[in-house]
């Protein structure tokens, strides 16, 4: 959402990337006028932006002409650590399966987690969803202590400037997984296991299920196990 | 891929986009130099480009410098038709568990289809991944055919120019599925039902399985039936 002006940025490529941040958190399509007004350009500029991202399959109009994001980001978006996504599947797949929880892995951008792919359990009552693209900051859950559990404080500073350490970070490195409970939503667990990636940032993979009776010590277990065989495939 | 100029299209904007379509479509991170090559520019300008698209968290550098699409785009591509995507990953979870294929759905965009999430069954020996965004022409394979079934060859020559009507779709509008061997890979079959879209071009769910003794009307019916329940929950 930063606009940083100066000859290293190139506005009209921002407000085309804006233009696709607001169809994509809006809650249904919008007119041109509509993205117009958000973007704070004239019409005539949001239309020629459209048209260039329309080109592209990243946008595309409804029967009434009002926009959406469209199926070419779905292709962009396959690019975003596909060895990762390619190892976490199967894992994810046997994680959720296993436990009858749903199962995801999530990358770390700079303040926040995003989710990369989730599987949900066989279809049994109430299922969590954690959609793809799903984002939540770093500071808050399990998959955050998961990650910050791989670096020493004096190292988090300089990996995420300004973020918060937490304590149990130091507890999730002797056991291999971190565990929350009622943050990110109230009511609802986590348990989480970093995986390192060559050459890049952590990652972690994660389950999350409502509070429950079960022992957080065999889900984190089978967390971890799954981390690791996902380490293993990308080494 | 297309680079229209002319006063309507914004050609920094394509640029940048063809950026990341190359990064996207790249087997690996890639230089800056590599990118610039690509896109046939100077250096800096692929430099302005590459730090606009980091300012939005679309590209990530690795601990080489090199370029990788970044999780801002799994942000953006979870806008892509969120409602169908929500309406679709329970019958997908339900279809790839009962029976034990991978069940997936595409959108249909111009000449191709494009998968925009997928179920894997329970780990089971060897599964067939369909990774969302996976792309394959609209006229070959049983997805296709099921979005023509729901056109006469008039209206498709309309909706889709230049795209060849299959005769079998006649067939698929006739039984609500339809069903293709060896058309996309060798060995593989799939099976297809369409899924009316309100207001939008029409989407397809699908199972895609290795070539065995299964019944495909049994298959259909169960496809045909998940797509009938995600038209409900779209209505």
């Amino acid at each position: 959402m930063t606009e940083t002006p100066g000859p290293a940025h190139s506005q009209t490529l921002s407000r085309g990337v804006r233009t696709l941040e607001i169809l994509a958190a809006a809650p249904g399509p919008l007119t041109i006028a509509e993205v117009a007004t958000q973007l704070g350009v004239h019409r005539s500029i949001a239309y020629r932006i459209v048209r260039t991202l329309e080109d592209h399959s990243l946008v595309v109009r409804d029967s009434a002409g009002r926009l959406a994001p469209g199926p070419g980001l779905a292709v962009l978006a396959r690019g975003v650590s596909r060895d990762l996504q390619s190892a976490a599947l199967p894992e994810l797949t046997e994680l959720s399966q296993s436990l009858a929880m749903t199962a995801f892995v999530v990358m770390w951008d700079r303040e926040e987690c995003v989710t990369l792919a989730a599987v949900e359990p066989r279809h049994s009552g109430a299922t969590l969803a954690q959609h793809p693209g799903t984002r939540h900051p770093v500071g808050v859950g399990a998959p955050g202590i998961a990650l910050q559990s791989l670096y020493t404080p004096e190292q988090w500073r300089i990996q995420a400037p300004g973020q918060v350490y937490r304590p149990e970070a130091a507890e999730a490195a002797r056991l291999g997984y971190a565990t929350s409970h009622d943050e990110v939503i109230a009511g609802l667990s986590s348990v989480a296991a970093p995986v390192r990636i060559p050459g890049g940032r952590p990652a972690a993979v994660a389950v999350v299920y409502i509070r429950n009776d079960q022992d957080p010590g065999t889900i984190g277990t089978a967390v971890h196990a799954a981390a690791s065989r996902i380490e293993s495939a990308l080494a």
